[in-house]
């Protein structure tokens, strides 16, 4: 395949960032088509126009039902609010398009598994998720410790995600904060990008024992001054965790963590080592093998470079660090390979199903305070 | 009281640890007894008696009943193994002794109840327990920050404890790994310490759901090569919790975890802020509040100093960092406040029995597959 | 200015990240010129042709000197290798074109002037060398706290620039590690970096007393088994320098510095506090400032985010990280800034051969053992 | 020898220091001779009385002279004001007693030739001076790293110390700011540290080139508002230093600087690798060694424990840290060694001597601003 046309929905953090990758991933990766950017949708006329000009697509429309027809567009990506992934990704699947959707995939497990054998159906289409963390050099070379034995038997995983975007209680209550329009909180926008990592490393979680609190349960109704409305949806998500393997772990997650900007921390135990990183240090892996010399041991900050899986094709320096936006140029080149039928590590629907099954699953164990399997 | 008259049991890594702090209190404190080194007691008398010299006690025996009549005697400190703890210190406080016994308390939840028993119907005389990581001035830093509010309602609670002293699966088998002779694994060794930090920071945990494993399930037994005995007590024991405030948290804990020498971590959640340290660096404390300038904001690593508790006493250079075992010199200054009747921060036996229950507790729910109270 | 045509010469590691520079600042940008890629320039013709294709130019050639004549282009960059700045910068500016030009400037002092002089003469185009690391959020960050007087009188600075792609003693000589072809060595290839954020903190240095050392004196010759030949050019140069404002400060620099990766690390000490960073964590300041509770003080390590300059135009979500190639994109818009005459960062030659006069200064004062006067 | 009798003169902050060492290290080494605190000396009778009981010392006195002619004493501490360091030192050692002096030596070059010259003359005392962070486990590991050829040849050393004790410009004047009363300022309060660790490393310093500056140059006069006095000694002094070995370094040093409280970082490159080490973070040696699987090297963070030299006589469990004071003991021990004749790392007067010769190079390098050889 040479070129690809692809169309966007969505103008946001994560719209701009699949603008870039479609913009770079040809310059950054060689081996993948080049793009057409082709149109671009959102729903406010104007400003959608001024994005198709600066993000380099040739057209724009407030329609996206309009991209499931043009025969220029052949993947189109879904970065709108989560309530409408269901009905555009099984759209444009049905229409025989590819798909690139953000996580969390959708609001319930019905609209997930409604997403995943729309994507079963489908002839040939390629479906990804944006777990983009996954593409880490820094993760991907601890995947590859792990399967090389360097850290032995690996027995537990710790884990938590943590950002602060809603940890200030007088931040104003919002429609993200009721289980209608945006389902889980917490779990859906940060415990699923820890459970993706989770199951990268260690294979699925089978079992959990799950805690699912709304901590700050009232927040000030904008523009009713003294009057609060309540919050429906998760503000933490704790639990306890055993994989199929026989593993074990613990996994936290808030999103009213002080400070935390991008706390994504996992760290696996094995019967010859441990090794961890730090999303808010993303281009370091941290690595402690007991071998060698007992006095010289120590845990080792391994700087991401070329030697590690595809930061070569960003960046032939060491250390000089890769971005987040960077990690969506891999994730991308991904998606393509998987288009053209080449090996990958794309996350499509079926996988993400499985990570959206493990976080109704928390919320599942909450609710009857019991251990609960997941499917 | 000017002086004190002091037995010690037991010359391994805790009784030269109470040493120490027997010679060191006086110098460090100024405002407490002097302490006169009486006998020191363990089971070989050459060994014995050359450490008695050493440690500066006046004598030595192998009979450690012998101390309980010797009128000398004010205080014992008992370092033996944790099976001995019951007998010796039921005896110790019923021939009306002060006890300082080092951590776990006991072998079983009755042991230890019995001590505490013991110590209520004593006349007067203090206990001490071992917890002396409470004692470091970053970590009642950190409690004092609670208790003023600078990070806000505390609603989440993060802790680990993880050390690698079993970490390789080829350490031979001992007594040590018996349920009879040792009483639990790891929850006897290290978790305690992270629920005496959680509860010190947090208030009593109210219940939990825990998992406890043992993992590396048979080592060799030493001098029957081939041969390899089974591992009864615990390798791993993590938990949800919820404390009898309201909040939460998550312990984790392992004492075969490579490359973590004192891994005891914990962070603490507030409305206004978040706070952290880790032992292996235990004289920094970790602080982010959501306050001042927002692009100026930020962890702030916090080095110990005289501005914070009992720091001073051992040292008027902020930054200059204390040891280990200045931490136990502090937890002896405590014991002799409570023994003279002065406000003490000692972690008494009752209050000892509170950490205790919280780790039979993990083993109960563990062995149910569900959440526990903790009476 | 609607469009700019771009060509560029070279396509390794610099070659490329133009390439996707241009391909970006677009989109990340908005407020610039859209980027015609007109023509793409290598010695080797198929594989020039082969990285058009990849990075979107619409031509490629061999011949340099065919840009000049090319109405379509109005921006030529130059990533060739230094010995050839100095003609295709003279011959392009001459020719009417603004010019991207990497570092170091030059091989020699003469050759920089030449360049600053024709830039000079120039009618109205800008020029613009390729000092990315100083369009960091977090460098602009520390840039605006010492402006804002946050840490009061600057007088003290600590810099450091460490690589370790020459440390190994084994590595092969090559035309790299001559005076004639390469110029300076580490002076050149690092030092400048660290030159510039000193002078872009600090204001300009006046004068200095250096040593500038060939530490691995002989190479081994490739193909030429048991042979070797002399290293001329510099592993390492420290200095001592005397800035104008007064403030003094400490520069070292090694291209033999194993471990080192992007090992630029600068410490501004001011009245009121302190601010350090270290490229190998790019997204992080780390400032101290003497103010609020003292037992609550320390450095903070602040997370870069959209609070910091330019950040917000590639990523809304602070804590998420920007990479390498990234500062290239905000380099490049400043450029394109500069050439709409709007007001602009961008480090231009004039600006270039301050910096250059301090690396020969080095040299100048390691030849004579004596301090030196910066012109 | 079985017992050796110690007076103290000095009750500040290493007096103390020392009075805990002396209480500590019989207990914590075993083999070293029994110490009886024979006699504590201050100039406040009332204060030296109590801090006699409460250090163990058995008598008191305000005549330090008085100490020369008890045949009791045989080692005297000497931690009073540095301008009586040459006149006690001397005068202890022509009555036969050992000497244990705190840095530095003395105000003057010239004074600290004289107590060398004592030395000399001695009749098999011994003398040392209060260097206790070479004493440090991560260090003398480093040493042995460097000794062993793990990081191959040294060649370049990076070294810094900084503290903030006078880093307030509101800070008042005291004598203690004099040349005549004080003698060096930075200089000898932490250079001399910087460069006892540099020497240890690296061997002596053969050449420098230095600058030495008073930067907050007038302080307040206590009790006169309003008025200043004019700071005579320095509060930066930064050097390049040539080593014996044809190695060099880099030195920088402050007593103004915000925020670092025991800010002594060292560095040292060699062919096959790197270490470094900073004093805040005394129980981590950090080391790079070019060898392994290349995508798996980094520094390694190597918590000191019973495998490093001496940390195992305080502590058996690794990770525990040692503190401050702890350094002190081992400090003591190895003079106590000395003393027995028997292989010691104490630093002698003649080594300390050393120390002086390079501060004071500093001084003269400044003043003629060029590099200057050290005898």
């Amino acid at each position: 395949m040479d070129r690809i046309g692809v169309a966007l929905i969505g103008t946001g953090f994560m719209g701009k960032c699949h603008a870039m990758a479609y913009g770079a991933v040809k310059a950054v990766f060689g081996d993948v088509p080049h793009v057409d950017r082709v149109t671009l949708c959102d729903m406010d006329a104007a400003h959608t126009k001024k994005c198709a000009d600066e993000f380099g697509f040739a057209r724009h429309t407030t329609d996206w039902k309009s991209l499931l027809t043009d025969p220029a567009v052949q993947l189109i990506s879904i970065t709108s609010p989560n309530g409408l992934h269901r009905e555009m990704a099984v759209a444009a699947l049905e229409a025989g398009k590819h798909v690139w959707c953000e996580k969390p995939m959708a609001l319930s497990l019905a609209d997930a598994e409604a997403m995943t054998a729309a994507a079963a159906k489908a002839k040939g289409q390629a479906t990804a998720l944006g777990y983009g963390y996954l593409r880490n050099p820094a993760l991907q070379h601890a995947k590859q410790l792990i399967r090389n034995g360097a850290i032995g038997e690996v027995f537990d995983f710790r884990g938590s995600v943590d950002e602060d975007y809603m940890a200030d209680p007088a931040l104003p209550w919002s429609w993200r904060l009721t289980a209608k329009d945006a389902g889980l909180g917490t779990l859906g926008d940060l415990t699923v990008h820890l459970v993706s990592l989770a199951q990268e490393l260690m294979g699925n979680i089978a079992s959990l024992s799950a805690m699912v609190d709304v901590v700050h349960g009232e927040r000030p109704l904008p523009g009713q001054p003294g009057k609060t409305a309540r919050v429906e949806n998760d503000d933490i998500a704790h639990a306890l965790v055993r994989f199929a393997s026989g593993a074990r772990g613990v996994l936290s997650s808030s999103r009213i963590a002080h400070g935390r900007k991008n706390g994504l921390k996992i760290e696996v135990h094995g019967s010859k080592g441990i090794l961890w990183l730090d999303n808010e240090r993303m281009n370091e892996l941290n690595l402690y093998i007991a071998e060698g010399e007992p006095a010289a041991r120590g845990f080792r900050r391994i700087l991401s470079g070329p030697l590690h899986p595809a930061y070569g094709k960003l960046c032939p320096a060491p250390g000089h660090g890769l971005g987040f936006n960077e990690l969506k140029v891999i994730e991308l080149a991904e998606l393509l390979y998987a288009i053209e039928g080449k090996p990958s590590q794309s996350v499509d629907f079926k996988r993400g199903l499985e990570i959206e099954k493990v976080i109704h699953g928390f919320a599942r164990s909450a609710r009857d305070g019991a251990w609960v399997t997941i499917a």
